[in-house]
């Protein structure tokens, strides 16, 4: 996922549904009061429930959520926003979905900037000669050829910059904030450029955005502030920057010299893979099940997205393989352009703006495919104790549980207009460990916790694809 | 610590000892009948060893091993066999122990190999082209300039390898065995290469020695068999082993080219560093109190072994701070050349033979200097009994517990022709994730638990050497 819309997320939706029914974890019981045949209609589908996850976890569909995002993610390799690599993997999901036999199969343009990376590195020269591991930013601009070179200051706060802002002009700044949480910290990497440009800073490097390493640097996307002094930007490890922090807290200089080649190049055209179940009685009524199947470029994209997008596509794939089709349509959107803003998202509600009365419900999963507990959720009371209900049904899986607000950027627009939404609820508290680094591989996905989720997003869809009513839209 | 040392400790000294006295964490009380005064006198350094937990965790020496420790590796880096970087970092620790008041400060010289890395790359040609992060291992030859380009084959094991012999002349063998323990797997990274030569194989490339990965290569050390072709080695991560495996498993070719400027350069000089606390009463009589000071070319050697170097000379520092000053000499020995072979401490053994009547004791910390259990040893019953009752005097630290046999590659020689002697026994469970990595750095060391080392050092050394009696050598 990328970083920006998850701090919007975390700040801004905990305002939309509050704690209303809130975690069933807490073992309460919330103050729904649905109508009994709505109870008892949703009650009728635990044995479809139950051959879903039969099929899903123990069937001719287990572990194949597994194989096949690792046949995906071995063939391409990292997908990053503005390469023929992922188009190629576009491609190759479109013919996978044309000859899984899923229906209206097809890509929906979208123009997508084009940045790259070219080659990079940092090295420390004073007080002795070291390489810095290190990844530039998305959106970064590049050095001159023979890079900057510059003594440096370590600060460990935007407040610490701007104390000391008056030994900033001329220098690289080094940023070596603590990790409290990755929407409290993924500030320093979004905005730490224009801040310490504000002061007259060269460039500037970040400590990584992770809770733990192996020395292992992070990117990730960051913007400038208008008419601000734009400066290069990497990440380096959380290693270095608390070693270059420790030099310097012994007054010795640092010199550093950082080369980036980076270039923002003319944006390209890219496309959301679009695939369905067209519904039995009403074909225009919409339930989105989605993750994002471009990356970053580094790591394989295995865990964001390469496992949200997977299970998303996999759940239709299963469900039509079974012939189940539910009254309205079921529709998986990989989306483009994730990683570089959401673009692909955006474009798509440009797009279908229109249609959004006939959005039942969306789904979507960017946060990990680790062990599912459940759904994370936004919308209206009512809407809430009907999941409440239909999740009750997981019992088998044990993912009975809900939370809230959703997390996820790609729907994130479709539900800030009003549409009910969730976002898989899983056991990612490694998540942050792995994220926009070459740790995002093959080697984070579990092949049950992916049935598991792929079981979650199948059932879930389609039973909010099939009930009777259509789901009110909250304000 | 090397590797090789560390299969042969594991398999030979669990028969020096065995359980006869054990592992007190069983709270068994087992069958020791010290003479009373033995017992009476060893109880009577009870408010000593007091004194020394204090001054070490709560007094001026609170965090001071940390401070040395980061200090030293912050300004030397990785410390390598061979270097001038590594007789600089030398020179500093014996101008600190003379700056300390430690006695008979000196180096003793030993001549190490030099095996440098130079400039190496692994990449992926087919079925896709992708950068393999990797590390050459000790004592390998390089390639041609252009590298080498070949078809690979990957095996799970040297069983796989003699099954599939037929297939291997030409080839790239990339070993992706599973880590069962380091002792157990580390053979692969030993011997595959003459292993898999033996069938013509051109090079190898092994998946690193690791219980866990954040996509890190972890180097060490090789060696080659007489009379095989020696063909180049390097170590890959787990991710990129798996990688690789999964595409053959899937019927594609691998083709890999592999370049490594590495060679083996004529030895050069390098020395064992020598600081004591000379003894009061029987100079001559002797402990060691040791680690290694040089490290793997890569991340800081700050676990493996800067720690444990450390805990040994911060304890000295210590006794020698507060004028303690037990009957027999204490030394502390900060060896060199142990990751290509334990060099310095063979030399010491050939140089100081005779001396071996007056070895009191040897200690050594080179497992991690995590959170201290207790210790680990091996010698007579007897000593074992004494030691025992020794550890009973650590409660304040909790580190109470004694276990065998020793870990130690540095003292295994003495230890082998009788002196008894003991291991730091720590909460080491994560060691290997950093183990010659690039992870290991100053991130992993935590000033409380480096506080607890010492302390613990300090206090059994002290003892050791004060005690009434000569302790008994072992068959």
């Amino acid at each position: 996922m990328g970083s920006l819309p998850l701090v919007k997320i975390l700040l801004l939706c905990h305002l939309t549904f509050g704690s209303t029914f809130g975690d069933t974890s807490d073992n309460e019981v919330y103050a729904c009061s649905l109508p009994e045949d709505l109870l008892t209609e949703i009650e009728s589908y635990a044995p479809l429930v139950d051959k879903i996850i039969n099929e899903t976890i123990y069937g001719s569909f287990k572990g194949s959520t597994w194989q096949e995002l690792s046949m995906f993610v071995d063939t391409f390799g990292p997908r990053f926003t503005g390469t023929q690599n992922l188009e190629n993997a576009i491609d190759y999901m479109l013919n996978r979905s044309v000859n899984e036999g899923l229906q209206n199969v097809h890509g929906e343009y979208a123009v997508v900037p084009h940045w790259v990376r070219g080659a990079e590195s940092a090295t420390l020269l004073q007080p002795r000669v070291q390489k810095i591991s290190m990844l530039g930013l998305g959106y970064s601009l590049g050095t001159v050829s023979q890079g900057i070179t510059a003594s440096a200051i370590v600060v460990k706060s935007f407040d610490e910059l701007q104390q000391r802002q008056r030994e900033i002009p001329g220098k690289i700044v080094v940023y070596n904030q603590e990790y409290v949480s990755y929407p409290k910290t993924v500030k320093y990497r979004s905005r730490g450029a224009s801040e310490a440009a504000k002061y007259g800073a060269v460039a500037v490097l970040i400590r990584s955005i992770t809770p733990f390493s192996i020395y292992s640097p992070h990117t990730g996307m960051m913007s400038y502030e208008p008419n601000v002094t734009k400066i290069p930007a990497a990440c380096i490890t959380v290693e270095d920057a608390t070693l270059l922090n420790r030099i310097a807290d012994r007054g010795e200089e640092l010199v550093i010299n950082i080369k980036m080649e980076a270039q923002n190049l003319p944006s390209v055209k890219s496309r959301n893979t679009i695939a369905e179940i067209i519904g039995e009685e009403r074909p225009e009524k919409v339930v989105v099940v989605s993750g994002h199947l471009d990356s970053w470029d580094v790591g394989q994209g295995a865990m964001d997205d390469g496992g949200g997008a997977f299970i998303a596509w996999n759940a239709l794939r299963m469900l039509n393989s079974l012939n189940l089709r539910p009254r309205r349509t079921l529709r998986t959107i990989l989306w483009t352009g994730e990683e570089l803003g959401i673009i692909g998202a955006q474009q798509y509600i440009k797009e279908h703006q229109a249609e959004k009365g006939n959005l039942q419900f969306v789904m979507e999963s960017d946060m990990g495919t680790f062990t599912p507990i459940g759904l994370a959720f936004t919308g209206s009371r009512e809407v809430g104790c009907i999941l409440e209900k239909v999740m009750s049904l997981m019992g088998a899986i044990n993912a009975t549980r809900l939370t809230t607000p959703h997390e996820g950027p790609d729907i994130e627009g479709w539900v800030d207009m009003g549409v009910p939404g969730a976002s898989l609820w899983n056991a990612n508290s490694k998540y942050f460990w792995y994220h926009h680094s070459n740790g995002d591989t093959m080697a984070v996905e579990d092949p049950h916790a992916l049935d598991l989720g792929t079981a979650l997003f199948a059932a879930v869809s389609y039973i909010m694809g099939d009930l009777s009513i259509d789901l009110p839209h909250h304000a």
